[in-house]
C-alpha cells in the first residue's frame, strides 16, 4: 500500500478523514505510522497529496488531508480479458489496476469453464476490492471499470465495434503471424484468450470485428504474465 | 501444460516413456488425448519433438517419442530478486520460467521478512516443480538455476562481481531518475527489491557493484507484474 485511498464516506469534515478496518491495520501493523507523520494517500477519481495522522489507536485512524497533484496518467488501453480462474482474475485485477488499466471487458470463450462464470469473486464489490488494491499499489486513484460479458458472439458483434471505434485492435494469439508491435504511440484494445487460447472460429470473429493477432516470440506465456508483457511492449 | 516435459527417468527405452502422476492425469483429463494422438513433448535439457500416444488407461501413459527441434532462445538475463513472500515466489518462478530466465538469484533484503528464508516451498524439489511449469506451459525444456543468497553484503561485495562482469546492470528502484531502457540489445542483469522496495543503503551497494537504477513511469508496480513488465521492456 504506497497509498491510502480514501472514499467520500470516509470524510468526516471537508479535509478530516476517520477510517478503520483494513487501511488502519496497515498504517499500524505495517507502516507504523504515529501521530505527526505525513502518508501519501489519494482521494478516489480524484487528487493525490497527504495524509497527516492525528490519531492513531487499536480503533480508528484519523488524518488531515491536502491534496496536492494528480494521479499517474491512465493507459489509454482497453482490455479484452477470456474470464480467468477466479484465483488468477484476482490477481490480474491488481495487475491491471497498478498499471493503469481503465477498462476491462471479461469476456466468455469456448476453452472458459462455465463454473467460472459463478464465481462469488465477480461479484462487483469483490472486483472493486481488488482493484483498490491496484490503485494503493501504484498509486492511482482512478478506479478501472469491470464488465462481464458471459456471451462471446453479441458482444463481438454487437458491441465491440463501438468500443473499438475503427482503432486498430490486437488479439495475443500464440499461432500468429506477425509479431506485437512495440510501442506503436496510439490507444490500443487488446484481446488476450483464455489458458489454451481462442478456438479458430473466435480469432475468426475477433478478425472481423478489426482485430489483428499478434504473437511474443516462440514463448505461450501464462494470462498472467502475458499481461503486463503486452502492456510493457505497447506503451 | 503445451509441452510435456520428459526425464530420463521415464524413458524405458531409447524412444519410448512411461508416465504417471500429473503429467497423466493432465493428458487424460484437460487434453484428453487417445491412442495415436500426437502430443508435443520435450526432453529435459534437449529438443523438442512429439509423443505419439502408445497406451493410456487409469495407470498409465506410454507414448513414442520422436525429437525434431531445439527449445527456444534462453533470454540473456540474469536476476537477481529480493525473496518474496513465499506463495508469490512460486508464482514467480513459474513466470520466470516460462519467459525464458536461466539465472535467478534469490537474495536477502531489509524489507524481506526473516520467516521467508524458512519457506518449505524453498526447498529444491519444491523450487524445481514450479520451473517445470513454467517451461512446460513456454514450450521450453532447459530448467533455469535458482541460487539461494541469505546474506544481502556478502553476495553484493563477493559473489555479484563476478556474475555482472562489468556488464552494465540495472536495478528497478521507483525513486530512480532514469527511466528503464528499452530494449537495449544486450545482455542485462536485473536486481528487483521487496514489495516496499531496495533501502538506500543497499541501492547504494548495488551501485557501487555497477548497477544503475531505473524507474518503470511513475507508478510502483508490485513484484509479480514487474518482472514481465521489465522483462518485456528490456527484450
Amino acid at each position: 500500500m504506497n497509498l491510502i485511498l480514501l472514499f467520500e464516506k470516509d470524510f468526516t469534515d471537508n479535509r478530516k478523514v476517520r477510517l478503520a478496518g483494513r487501511r488502519l491495520r496497515h498504517v499500524s501493523g505495517v507502516i507504523h505510522a504515529k501521530p505527526g507523520d505525513a502518508l501519501c494517500v489519494g482521494i478516489e477519481g480524484g487528487l493525490i497529496g497527504t495524509g497527516t495522522v492525528t490519531r492513531l489507536d487499536g480503533d480508528v485512524l484519523e488524518m488531515d488531508v491536502e491534496t496536492a497533484g494528480k494521479p499517474p496518467d491512465p493507459l489509454p488501453f482497453t482490455l479484452v480479458l477470456a474470464l480467468p480462474r477466479p484465483k488468477v482474475l484476482r490477481r490480474m485485477l491488481v495487475s491491471a489496476g497498478s498499471m493503469g488499466i481503465k477498462r476491462i471487458f471479461l469476456v466468455n470463450s469456448y476453452r472458459v469453464e462455465k463454473s467460472y462464470w459463478q464465481s462469488p469473486f465477480l461479484d462487483g464489490e469483490r472486483i472493486r476490492e481488488q482493484l483498490v488494491l491496484g490503485l494503493e499499489q501504484a498509486r492511482d486513484t482512478i478506479l478501472p471499470q469491470v464488465f462481464l460479458r458471459s456471451r462471446f458472439k453479441p458482444f463481438v458483434e454487437d458491441e465491440l465495434p463501438g468500443i473499438l471505434l475503427r482503432l486498430p485492435s490486437l488479439a495475443a494469439h500464440p499461432a500468429a503471424g506477425e509479431e506485437c508491435p512495440r510501442n506503436p504511440g496510439r490507444p490500443i484494445t487488446l484481446a488476450i484468450g483464455p489458458e489454451g487460447g481462442f478456438i479458430p472460429y473466435e480469432i475468426q470473429k475477433l478478425v472481423s470485428a478489426g482485430f489483428s493477432p499478434v504473437r511474443l516470440g516462440s514463448r505461450i506465456l501464462p494470462v498472467e504474465t502475458a499481461l503486463p508483457f503486452l502492456v510493457s511492449r505497447l506503451f
